[in-house]
């Protein structure tokens, strides 16, 4: 059996992510999404182990001091981070993995696992996101600007990535993301045991 | 506009390339199948411009010398070869190009543009491919001997394909070659375009 593959999303806010994923994975089940782990409060319905990890900062410190974190950052005074060892459990067992993270936390992955592939999902283009966002209508001014600023600052590590998904239609965009993993698949230098001869 | 994309597919004689091949086109409307050129001669029903460019050995030696050939081999005393103008021609105007050749002509594509992807098919494993060959029942077992010696050494130029895909259900064959395609065209340098403000 083939290993499983570790996947990247990231994109910025309003652009789509949530709803593109949702759909890849009903598509295709063998995508396992990681959870997170974080030291913000708990909130109302939420699971642990579910929809987070839920961490003291002392068990989140001593976890990062450790390496056990592929990637972790900090938020408005929170802890946040993917624990590798439930990772690697499933990448061991054939599953692929997604990560839906940030830029810095994406670079951290590419920098320790060369063989991740990075997904950045954008807008048609920088002005539609902004259109999105202000058309949305639900986001005081002041938000709206910063968002767009993290935006702007997101899309300059786009490059980084290996790829680019358009976010249109929501069956157009899962397909892309679709696309790319059947293709990592096909890699040759994942594929090489179909040449032996037995 | 985007440029187009080049694509070369190789697989062993008996593994179903043709069939998957059809199956992609009907799929993917903008990839163009690309018409070689040969100096063998024009059998009842081949056109001229489509089956092939059929052409003198001294046309065909002029090309060649010329350097406007992307790739070129001698079969059983015939030239068989890729001119490379009307691939540009087609590629600057945004249509993706399939190219449908022999491992040593995919080595020369790829020597001369580095950016050509390059696919191999392989049947699910090489003794499976044995037994499709003698399955058919309608080929001598000295032919079928010299076929499974030709796909031997097809086999391990394999490995320096960008991807391998898997001669199975033509509708998983074709599948996976429309991926790579999809993905091919997300990749981050194919898609700065989406990043700068407008």
């Amino acid at each position: 059996m083939s290993k499983g593959k570790l996947f990247v999303i990231s994109g910025p806010s309003g652009v789509g992510k949530s709803t593109a994923i949702a759909e890849v994975m009903r598509q295709y089940p063998n995508l396992r999404f990681s959870v997170s782990a974080t030291t913000r409060e708990k909130r109302p319905g939420e699971v642990d182990g579910v929809s987070y990890f839920f961490l003291s900062r002392e068990e989140f410190e001593k976890k990062r001091d450790n390496g056990e974190l592929l990637e972790h950052a900090e938020y408005v005074g929170n802890y946040y981070g993917t624990p590798e060892a439930p990772v690697n459990a499933a990448l061991e067992e054939g599953i692929d993995i997604l990560l839906d993270i940030e830029p810095v936390g994406a670079m951290q992955v590419k920098a320790r696992r060369p063989d991740a592939v990075l997904v950045f999902m954008a807008a048609p283009s920088f002005a539609e996101l902004e259109r999105r966002l202000v058309g949305r209508g639900d986001t005081a001014p002041d938000k709206i600007a910063k968002r767009l600023e993290k935006a702007r600052w997101e899309y300059t590590q786009a490059p980084q990535y290996d790829y680019i998904v358009l976010s249109d239609k929501v069956q157009t965009t899962a397909g892309e993301i679709l696309s790319i993993i059947t293709a990592e698949k096909c890699k040759a230098s994942d594929r090489r045991h179909l040449l032996e001869e037995e």
